[in-house]
């Protein structure tokens, strides 16, 4: 993995015993000189304990820690639950020297049992010994059934000179976004961070927009969790971004982030770009491209490399969005498989097949001729989703 | 199987050569002294021809056949698709002696492909010789994926004595409802034939009312089909039910072929009935269970025998409705395995384990003491599933 440097922030992932199988799960962000930050966290009803605690700190606008463990999402778990999310944060605040209203707590793994809070007060004087400007470590005592880690970087201008946007994430499964009157869901654990001068309001501002057509689009299974939290921090060491240039940045790396997750989707080979064209307004593609995108029935075929584009036209079908079927093109990489509602015949669906070999490829449903468009990113579904979640917690 | 027979109707079912691996693909119900119909049809904005032509002909209150092919969807198939629907049913009526317009067409299979037309006009002849009392070959006609037929018999009073209602239904994949201004949508293929008496619009608010909770409360895999059709038909050969005899027969039945469905869900080894209780309204309770009903992670879970009450609240959760988490009670058949949102302990999951390993039995989730109540019906989702969908076309 290539190593990637962020100026104001240190990296820490060490094994605290949380995860059954062992392995690295505990996890530190460190902005000693402080940071401004701005936080998106899951509309699910049913919040995690440290999501609620992190949610209030946030609001102050400002941050010097971030505390991850994985193994345990320390969700339904009830006033025991809050008070451990509070104990090993004050715990790991002091270890830092820093107050703990300032350290903000994430969780991930199990639901519904208590977390191990002797275990990382015990690795925490530990933790905080391991901070080095690299993220490696860290980007992995965050995943759970995550394969691979997820770290994206990219550079945008600031008025004194470039600055860089660090983006780690975690997220294989119970991913889902789950939209609110307009307001964007976070769907994985989400960490980014930039050397750049913003004010926590203008991060807000720029994380809810970047996150709608990001993390905001994309599933693995259409199931949303408990836990999502995603935070932008500035630690300020570099000028204020260019007119433009931190939204551009946060898209580019948000975007990527999701993608690397549906690609790294519990199970999944291919990573699918679903656009939907031609409807009366972008909500109307966004709702069309959902439905296809969660579509058991459509995620299977892609698992088999199958271009059953009946089924991507059924699911459209059952959007509750109005369309004329008989105007229906679908096209699979650039393979046009079915023309006006019907088939196009077996050449094309073999090129298509071709097509559905890829990693990564693109697939347009247009029904119409409308200004409405929307991309949204799915993965296959095959036997590795069902073995990984038939007997997750044994 | 069972025989059963019901005063009025004959059936057949043969082998037409439709379906590419053989087998009986090719069914026919004769009413050749008339019967009175209603349908309710899929709401999918993508129906197939079959469908539109049905939903026509059954305008008119009266029916004298119903003609079913499995293993071709004539699905997107445009209007030659509409050609095909009219050209077969034309060859059968004229075999049987009856008005076209009294042939009422089906079709179950795969989407995208011109119906083979020719090879159903050889068969008309031999369908309609094949005619007899006895349902068991038409029962296994219409199958596609289905493991095994699904045929549910009761009886009611009427006013000259008891009638017979028979329910004769295919769906194993592809089923979910979707429900439309309080509109039932029929999610498979079903037959419902009885001989009492009645005026097609008394069938078809009776048909209405019992599909609301049955059909359109059991979901396979959250995909509607573009060919759904549930018909009742009635002979008239005894009289006119009492009140609400037939109703009553109509909930037993269908409630029976829904749970069959589920239970014969693609590689499903379990059919479990979801039950939400405590909101505000039945259609509150109605909106959690079909989120519950149809999340990949408590789908999962049911195939893994692992009593992840986790799993469920989050499902619930994300369901769109007011409830309070910390209230949560959950049991599966009478395990209590969640109590005010947490955790019960190791003994209430290892019966609950022992519950899971059962081919039915129920889950209850408690939101709170509201009236609100609602019990959809879902099957686990395994390897099988998977195996069956993606490669299904090949």
């Amino acid at each position: 993995m290539t190593t990637y440097q962020v100026d104001g922030f240190e990296f820490a992932g060490i094994a605290a015993g949380i995860k059954k199988r062992g392995g690295l799960d505990l996890g530190l962000i460190a902005a000693r000189g402080g940071a401004k930050v701005a936080g998106v966290f899951t509309q699910n009803l049913v919040r995690a304990a440290p999501v609620t605690l992190c949610h209030q700190r946030v609001q102050a606008g400002e941050a010097r820690a971030v505390l991850v463990n994985s193994g345990n999402a320390n969700a339904c778990t009830g006033e025991p639950g809050l008070q451990a999310a509070r104990d090993t944060t004050q715990v790991v605040a002091s270890a830092l020297g820093v107050d703990p209203a300032q350290v903000l707590p994430c969780s991930t793994g199990v639901i519904g049992q208590l977390l191990p809070t002797q275990r990382i007060a015990e690795h925490a004087a530990a933790l905080v010994q391991a901070l080095s400007p690299e993220a490696d470590a860290f980007s992995e005592a965050i995943l759970t059934t995550d394969r691979f880690p997820k770290v994206v970087s990219t550079t945008f201008d600031t008025t004194l000179g470039p600055a860089r946007l660090l983006g780690i994430a975690k997220g294989a499964g119970m991913i889902h976004p789950q939209l609110m009157d307009g307001l964007p869901q976070a769907t994985m654990l989400s960490y980014l961070l930039t050397d750049a001068q913003a004010p926590s309001e203008a991060l807000r501002r720029a994380l809810i927009a970047a996150s709608k057509h990001t993390f905001d689009a994309c599933s693995v299974d259409g199931d949303t969790s408990t836990n999502d939290t995603v935070l932008l921090l500035a630690s300020g060491r570099r000028g204020e971004p260019r007119a433009g240039a931190l939204e551009a940045a946060l898209d580019e790396v948000c975007r990527e982030l999701a993608r690397l997750m549906a690609r790294d989707g519990e199970g999944a080979e291919h990573s699918v770009d679903i656009t939907v064209t031609g409807l009366a307004s972008d909500a109307e593609a966004r709702q069309v491209a959902t439905v296809i995108s969660t579509s058991l029935l459509v995620k299977t075929a892609l698992f088999g490399r199958d271009p059953n584009w009946g089924r991507l036209l059924a699911a459209a079908g059952r959007a509750g969005v109005p369309f004329d079927p008989a105007r229906a093109r679908i096209q699979i990489g650039e393979a046009l498989v079915c023309d006006q509602g019907m088939a196009t015949g077996g050449d094309a669906e073999a090129r298509a097949t071709a097509v559905m070999q890829a990693e990564h490829y693109g697939i347009t449903v247009s029904l119409g001729d409308g200004p409405g468009r929307f991309t949204y990113t799915t993965c296959d579904l095959g036997h590795g989703y069902v073995d990984v979640n038939a007997g997750y917690r044994s």
